[in-house]
């Protein structure tokens, strides 16, 4: 049980019908050929069939410690320094295969399950079977590549209801009754990334706390099939196209965001990481560095992200004939600089980085936490260039069609560039529109914002995580005692 | 002939069989009942309508000079302070009916031709009876209430092309021939907005100077109907859909964006109000005081679109339940202060305005560049005080169809908010996303953005026509001279 | 006992001698001799002659209510558009000779007392005397012409205290002790602005509460002359030189902020305008409308301001011959744009201006309030704007003493412009290292920065006072409830 | 002649009694005693007794390559990473002993002379006495430890001139005649930092071109001990004051900037660097990576002060008691993101070095201007966050002369924070005051505005210097090409 490919990715995606809703409608069918996913299982398969690739497997896999078979990098809990940077190529190699645009490619959630794998020890704490459970999954996960999302966000009103009786009326995710079989599991989650177009799901909630010494219903977490009797998935709107000319990116890379629904889902023990303590899912986070190892994941998303919009705004600048104005080197040399910071801030992860008490191997947080601070606001910058640059031609840029129409001669001429025949002129402005004002941009945007958490939200961590606060303040207090009158 | 009723309006647009082409293919069949059209058409008629409302055709007409019939007021040349504020008026009616979203409201183009027909005299210079056409022109559309759009930006070629061999090779729009029954045309425009649902389209290009002592060729303005022979309109990518639950604005207010082709159209004498003059287009801009007016009615629908807004964002922190946090006063108080700057600047340009020495009264331009400066600016950060304060809910919207279908109980209970039913928050989120991250927004940002031209274009505009700037430079150096050692 | 002129403000400074101090020296000599504070004497004497100058005055005064002589406009009650329309012109005059650097130009606290004057009603709820006391206090500052400062930040600590102990051990200012002849008060104050170049100070904290029954003893508001046993006057450092040449604006108008101390001082009854009620100093402010009638007065100080400083980046982007760089447009076209913004802002005031109950004319606030939201950002903005225009010249512009030395030769060879001698250049960026590096711009930058608050009491402030909150809110729900699927 | 300990600085610059003025005078007596030179030269012995500290002189110092002797190691060319890495401990130690607000520490100008030095090579295409003169002079330097200053910036009318006349008219700096002993030169340079605090001055201007094919006699190079007859320094203002407790910044870090006037100076000719080939200054400062090793320099520097910088604000925010506010939190983590961005950029300097064809060892220029970049904004946005969190305290905290005087007792009690006394927290808010609104702290923010040059120049450099352009265009032209309809 190695790697798998592109086509068997495929293949087990479509073999689990499971309960998915999009428009109102109950959805049947392949979902690799259902024209809202399809685009984006096929760039899926092909990180897949990347790995497998013999120039890449090297590169993207290790020796699974359970046999022989190689297994991803992006499962290898990093024990020093060449680890990191060998888990640093792999990320490297599906990012810039997917340019940055896709959140939820598979060493993502690897990382995430890799992060909560090393802190598998605080569980026994608890009950050992927990532990046993968290550490099994992760070799089952590892082993056989599967693909996985996680739900953590609740819908908006579950906070309310939970503080105004948490037991009987809350909307929060709870285990209505634990069976022999398992826990009966009832809640929702907004926001399951890649939902539909993955075999698994990591339920990990921030429970509401009910001050009460009983086990806490809402504290629980697990994992589990998409296709378990009781689950829904939703979808939002599709921004996906079949057509890669008009649409170049939303064609390969919308991922679907999913809304799921547990309505009395029976979870096999053996899927239970955490029940009843209140306060182990924050535990599990926190001492599994999921900051450290995610954030070193997500930086080098970033990198290869603004690689690609750096190259699609010189693109512009070189199309409109404005290399030369000042006003766009200053907007390039900003995007330069960004892309200088992400790198540097990566370096010092990696350079700060420390083997904690149990021997892993952890990135400084503080430098990826800067990261994650500053790319939000330059995510809207750089889409600012994009519309500034463009002006007209980011909407008045019409799709192939017309190219092949009885229309196509005027076309050809008169939207002709410099440098550039219409075709390319066309293709060049479909691709700013589609981040500049399409809503395959406004979802990567509102993605990006909140990626990590708000922008309140990334400021507090880094604020609370940054090393040595104490030794700047008395830096100064020093300086000033040694003052005379 | 009076003014124009909803149906009047649908029903000349239906008539007229012009050669639209949409992604690719000839549109045929009527537009009122095309799906790309629709949802414009009916709201235009709405406004046709209200015109002819007995509660509003005393505010919103005034006599024709020509007869007894009421015309609309936006065709009104202002002679004094009554005659402004009656425009206004009349301007907010519609544009709180549209709350701001129609960039073309036929208030604006009425508005265009108004205020060069004020500098119709000009033409004389080169031939009387290019002001006659221009004159008679204005009052054939003010008695016939004709639905207007026009044309001046030219493909991004043609304007090297003009420089290489303005005579052989341009692609600049051009006067081929001349012949007993008008001119023949050739050339092209981009970004005809509303091209398709208007009747007629006063095309007004910036020549390319030939320094030639010949009559530059292409230095002509005119106007035709759509229908013409040789004529083509191309569109861009609709964003119309028909739900106005899952898209309440694009379902409305999707004015669609026109690339118009003149292929050897002949244009009759008397719709020709230049020719061969590479001065008068802008002179006719100058001297009608183009920049005043139109930025007079602009400022009233910026005025209403920030309303529209504020009431949006309001409602958004109250459902996100986050009235109370300093963040969320601050964002909502610079929106507030936003639009107490438009109000102001509006009033400053009413109360500096002043006849000009044909006896129009002319508000004052420089409170109204002001206002055209910070909008794009202010579109921009209200944008992302929408997606702030959505953060996923932006997103994770499901459409209407969810709420009618197995999965509606669900729905209903996991999406409710504190104080609103799923219905009215995701009701409440989808309009939030048509502008925070949908193509409609996006096109109303990138709309905002280049309006009146891009922001270098506002900024040089302001700075040449702010009054009395040796005033606060003789100021300072007054104040130096007064020094003593 | 009309107006009075320069020559009786020095004398009555100059009569008075306070218990002042600077640099820990008690302060003796006469004020209008000391380098410290001549500078700004003579500045605000020069306000006084202008109202007694014979061009002025009927535009600066009206005829006291309490006889013939003619009393400043800035102490008028507005009853009507008239009125207000008077006080701007007065209040214009003075702020274009000040250039808009005095905060505490005398029309200022004038404004203050005219506003609680007009909410002396409210007073009788507790006491008839306390509203005879402020009124008769107006008519004598009115009929007097008295130079008035006014304190109300207390020290840092002196809030914790007070929460502490709100009795004993509080450093808040309170009443010790009631006599026969007066209060007994003890307090200190920080940041009276021209705490020792006025002849009496208006003291009205925001008092701690007590939750309990008995009088507040920290509830207390009174007017005092400056040379009360017991009163202390520290200053902070002075910015004042004497070269009007070398410190164009230091020379001018460095108004010495002090902190005011009071050790058991005997307020007599008569100037005692509140006592014991906790809620009594906010509703002063409140009813008699501070916000809108200082606003008023502060919103042509900024305009003033805006005035030169526009003037002095013309004069800037002159003197370094980058008028037709693009980037300078911007700059210039911003500070026009924020000129704009302010002057159409005073406009709604005035628009919307209307009496209260009392028949009293209150300019409206919300648009008074977005000026003093927007004014702190680009005070910022501008000095930045004015060192990116100076750069190495803001710094080495030496002074006017080697335009007389031996060095002179060089200087007047290497120092000159393109279109200026050495002198005439040194001279512009010296008042440019003023604003743009100085310690006079530095506090100038704070003042404005704090001038009504910070900016989130500001946000909060307009936010609570728009007017038709909810108009907006329902706009966009009538809107979405139009909506059909 | 090894390193110099502090003793020998104050007594080299005292021996030299140069044409020194300062306000019109000319300047006598020891510099080491007057009252704007003390603070600052008495700082910068501190930094040369260091070097001789027995702690530090390992860390600092290397052997001469002529001799055993120990020479300071900011006059090492990196031939390694080694080397590299041992120069940054240099550089840190000094920049945290003056905690970077010394632009011209030793280690500045050392750098720049060992950067020309690597260069020397080139001189040798117009004559190797160049380059032998260029080599000598900084072995001299390196071996007696001569403190440098260095001129480039020629006054502004220079540039004028030089275009107008550019042989008899200009005001540029140029040879007049050569003799046998040396070459006569006359001109002027604004802002020659330190100058009168340095041993000699290295002039390095930017000359006009004559394209003529005979020497251009402005373009010169050379370095000269600051006593030469027909040398003059004038200084702009001080900012220096004598208590540390006052003004704990400027009374030890005020550099005097100077302009320096050479009127007919013979330089003798082993001075002399270039003379005649106008293109050798930029050939010179390119070929020697000067932005590379003094970037490199000026990042450890930039480093050095965001650490003091954050620590001040932690202790403003705890002195005033938000730590807790959230609005605080986001402006420290800002400080803090800033700070990881400074230190990863000059990691990413260090990975990315790489040896160039004459064996040095260059630190990648791209990540160092990408700081450079940032820091003027962020220095901007420190200096905003101390002034708002400071507010009134940021002016209202009296000198150190008031805690010895009659009114002490009522500072003592007024002026105390809740956690500190009143001389701790007076302390710490003249501290802030003298950045965040004095001369000292306005001088500060303009020298880091235009550092490196302005932004425009930086974006520019970085523009141009920035690695592998072509690969972001390919990678999006490929990914484009990769379309299918």
């Amino acid at each position: 049980m190695p790697i798998k490919n592109g086509k068997e990715y495929i293949e087990r995606i479509d073999r689990q019908h499971i309960n998915l809703w999009y428009n109102g409608q109950r959805v049947t069918g392949l979902l690799s050929e259902h024209p809202v996913f399809r685009g984006l299982i096929h760039t899926q398969a092909d990180l897949y069939d990347m790995q497998c690739d013999a120039r890449y497997t090297g590169l993207m896999t290790y020796k699974s410690p359970l046999g022989d078979d190689p297994v991803g990098l992006s499962f290898l809990p990093p024990m020093n320094r060449e680890d990191l940077l060998q888990r640093r190529q792999m990320i490297d190699l599906w990012s810039n295969r997917h340019h940055g645009f896709l959140g939820r490619s598979p060493d993502y959630m690897n990382t995430v399950l890799m992060s909560l794998y090393t802190a598998a020890a605080i569980l026994e704490e608890d009950d050992p079977k927990f532990a046993n459970h968290l550490r099994s999954y992760y070799e089952y996960c590892r082993d056989n590549d599967i693909t996985l999302s996680h739900a953590f966000v609740q819908p908006f009103a579950s906070k309310w209801s939970a503080e105004a009786d948490p037991i009987e009326e809350t909307l929060a995710c709870k285990v209505i009754e634990a069976t022999d079989e398992g826990l009966i599991v009832s809640g929702a989650f907004v926001m399951a990334t890649q939902g539909a177009t993955c075999e698994e799901i990591l339920v990990l909630p921030t429970p509401s706390f009910t001050f009460s010494e009983d086990a806490n219903p809402m504290a629980v977490a697990f994992a589990v099939p998409n296709d378990l009797e009781g689950m829904t998935f939703v979808c939002r709107d599709s921004y996906a196209h079949d057509s890669t000319f008009d649409y170049p990116l939303s064609s390969r890379f919308d991922e679907m965001d999913t809304m799921v629904i547990f309505d009395k889902v029976l979870v096999p023990h053996n899927r239970v990481f955490i029940y009843g303590n209140e306060n182990m899912a924050n535990r599990l986070l926190t001492e599994g560095n999921f900051l450290a190892h995610a954030g070193y994941q997500v930086v080098s998303r970033y990198i290869a992200k603004t690689e690609f919009l750096l190259g699609l705004i010189q693109s512009l600048a070189e199309e409109q004939n404005v290399t030369l104005e000042m006003s766009t080197i200053q907007q390039i040399s900003r995007v330069m600089m960004t892309l200088e910071n992400l790198k540097g801030l990566r370096l010092a992860s990696e350079a700060e980085a420390a083997a904690n008490e149990l021997g892993y191997y952890i990135p400084a947080t503080s430098p990826l936490l800067a990261a994650s601070l500053q790319f939000p606001d330059f995510h809207l910058e750089i889409t600012n260039i994009i519309q500034m640059l463009s002006s007209s031609s980011l909407i008045m840029s019409p799709s192939g069609a017309y190219l092949e129409s009885g229309v196509q001669p005027y076309l050809e001429n008169y939207l002709k560039g410099i440098f550039s025949t219409a075709k390319e002129r066309v293709a060049l402005f479909r691709l700013a529109w589609e981040l500049g004002a399409g809503a395959f941009g406004g979802r990567q945007n509102q993605y990006e914002l909140f990626f990590l958490g708000s922008q309140k939200m990334i400021s507090s961590r880094l604020y609370n995580c940054f090393p040595n606060q104490d030794g700047y303040k008395n830096m100064v207090s020093d300086f000033l005692q040694s003052n005379k009158a």
